[in-house]
């Protein structure tokens, strides 16, 4: 008879003496968001009204918190589950959003990477060995010049090549002009190496824009883009994934404010049933704080098995080195990527030869 | 010579020792991300790298830092502000974005409300007193029952009567219905009071379907409506406020808290600069922890003189009830727009009543 729900599990900080207050405060906020008292509609109070399903102890004033949300009230939006499951509540200090349990029905509704972990071995013919991944960058050069940088990273050897995704479309290196380019500079490279190397443009603006962009990738005969959801709107990145069901979605980190959705939550769950066919994330270890747990926990949200969502592939990134590869292979196995950036660049001159090693060491392991 | 240079000012938590490797660290991050000896060119050392242009100590292992950030790498974009300004930094537990101080080219860029403060005084023929708005909920109820609700409100002669931010399109009440329903209703109120209600349909999903909305809210001959930018994306707000230069656009702050912005840069500053006529934010002694001095910063950004930028209207909400008029009225002064949603619904069958000594309340201030 109910209708259905998904849990919604926060960690909350405060004092024991107040913590059901603010778990009933918490299951109102994220759904009729006025006084039960003011509700007369009995389905309101039995459907829709946020319930308190459970409040757990984990430590000294730190509690993990259990609220149902009606299903319903999601109405099939991306950014409607982020706003039901965190929004208003996001503006407290002392929560954090853990974690979400949702239906299958609602998972499949969302229906998660077209392409995916399966779509990408298949595609570049790569059934078991990790792939690899570096970055176009600094933000300022010319179109010319990091058109010159992606076809030594594609001469490495390197499976994936994206842009930073500092590089949008700005004077120095219009879209249009710097895909062009280094489509045709990866095209090079790949008629001298025999390995298809990919070029992943990023895509920046609104919508329209990123539409726009998307067609001149595809006019250049690329298969994938970086997109950056808590940017563009997680609801954006669900259109994309909706109306170019080939292209390969790289989704970035940038301003996931991951201090308060815990990251394994928000990049390896969240992305994946939005779309998201790999997700970048800081290893640890690199330049981001992030623990070695949850790095495996967002790792294996982006990888368990799911009947209804392909496996996102994880892309370890953030100031990682070409020395750490074996030990980061031994960490995550080979579903994954390894994003190198600075680290390549680096070698300046020998940037072929360090992405050449990079992409050998990756091929040989274990 | 040197190219134009926005300030991003962040607040960090740590150790004096390192302070400084952070703050360089973050000059970097926020820039070409990139180690700077493997750059080669002498134009991105000096335009594009980020420069940590002060460091000072505010109190034990809180440091504020101000970062010289390129114009350049903006773009244009209302996304690539946020991304340069905070996008990876937003990764890191110990760093919140405090201010941004931007040359005057880069506000006139974006342009900020096209309506605003000054728009909304003249629109609705209220030269000096404070608005007046509530709140349409809980979420769950028929577009029928939504109506009656807008046509009680309205009766009391309230300004503005928004949808609840978690009001999307969803079965329970479809968009096109509602809104219909809802300002057909709104109509028959204003032709018995006289007063001009404006309903504010939330728009939700991604561009595309926001523009489709948006016809709706035209067709029905509305002028307003509610808009959540960091659901959205910041660029889908400017997309909008650009194709629909007389619509009347509020902002609604959910979500908001996940990035660790300040609230009175995020909500006062930022939605303004996107095109936010009227942003909402949680006043103080309601649901949410703001302090005063919060929400004072927050209103003052909101309406600081700007001569590139119309002044946006603060509109207070989180909890409010009637009594605390007077002195919300006394803190903000009368350049503010006062909502109350559920300690007015809690009136039952009293709404129009309580909903006409709000409103006499604020319209006999002082």
């Amino acid at each position: 008879m109910h209708q259905p729900r998904f849990s919604a599990i926060y960690r909350v900080r405060c004092d024991p003496s107040v913590i059901e207050a603010k778990a009933q405060a918490i299951a109102i906020e994220q759904s009729v968001e006025m006084p039960l008292s003011a509700i007369d509609d009995e389905s309101i109070l039995r459907d829709i009204a946020g319930t308190v399903d459970s409040i757990d102890e984990l430590g000294k004033n730190l509690f993990e918190i259990h609220i149902g949300l009606s299903v319903a009230t999601v109405g099939g939006d991306a950014g409607q589950l982020l706003n039901m499951a965190f929004g208003n509540t996001s503006l407290h200090e002392d929560v954090v959003l853990h974690d979400l349990v949702l239906p299958d029905a609602l998972e499949e509704s969302f229906g998660g990477p077209r392409c995916g972990l399966p779509g990408l071995r298949e595609r570049l013919g790569l059934p078991v060995r990790a792939f690899t991944c570096s970055a176009l960058k600094p933000q300022g050069l010319s179109s010319d010049r990091l058109a010159d940088l992606a076809e030594r990273f594609a001469l490495g050897g390197i499976d994936f090549i994206k842009d930073d995704h500092g590089i949008a479309d700005q004077a120095c290196a219009r879209f249009a002009e710097r895909v062009s380019a280094v489509a045709a500079a990866v095209r090079r490279a790949v008629g001298a190496t025999g390995h298809a190397t990919r070029y992943v443009p990023n895509l920046s603006g609104d919508l329209c824009q990123m539409q726009r962009q998307l067609r001149i990738v595809q006019d250049e005969g690329l298969e994938a883009v970086l997109v950056s959801p808590m940017l563009a709107g997680v609801a954006t990145l669900r259109a994309l994934v909706r109306d170019w069901p080939n292209i390969i979605f790289f989704a970035h980190p940038t301003l996931g404010g991951a201090a308060r959705i815990s990251p394994d939550l928000l990049f390896g769950r969240l992305f994946r049933l939005f779309g998201a066919d790999a997700v970048i994330f800081p290893h640890f270890g690199g330049r981001f704080g992030y623990s070695p747990d949850t790095c495996r926990r967002l790792a294996r949200n982006a990888l368990a098995p799911n009947p209804r969502l392909r496996a996102s592939v994880p892309v370890a990134a953030g100031g990682m080195t070409a020395e750490r590869v074996p030990e980061i292979l031994d960490f995550y196995g080979t579903d994954v990527m390894l994003l190198l950036g600075g680290s390549l660049l680096q070698a300046r001159e020998r940037l072929t030869d360090v992405t050449r090693a990079f992409t050998g060491t990756v091929a040989r392991y274990p």
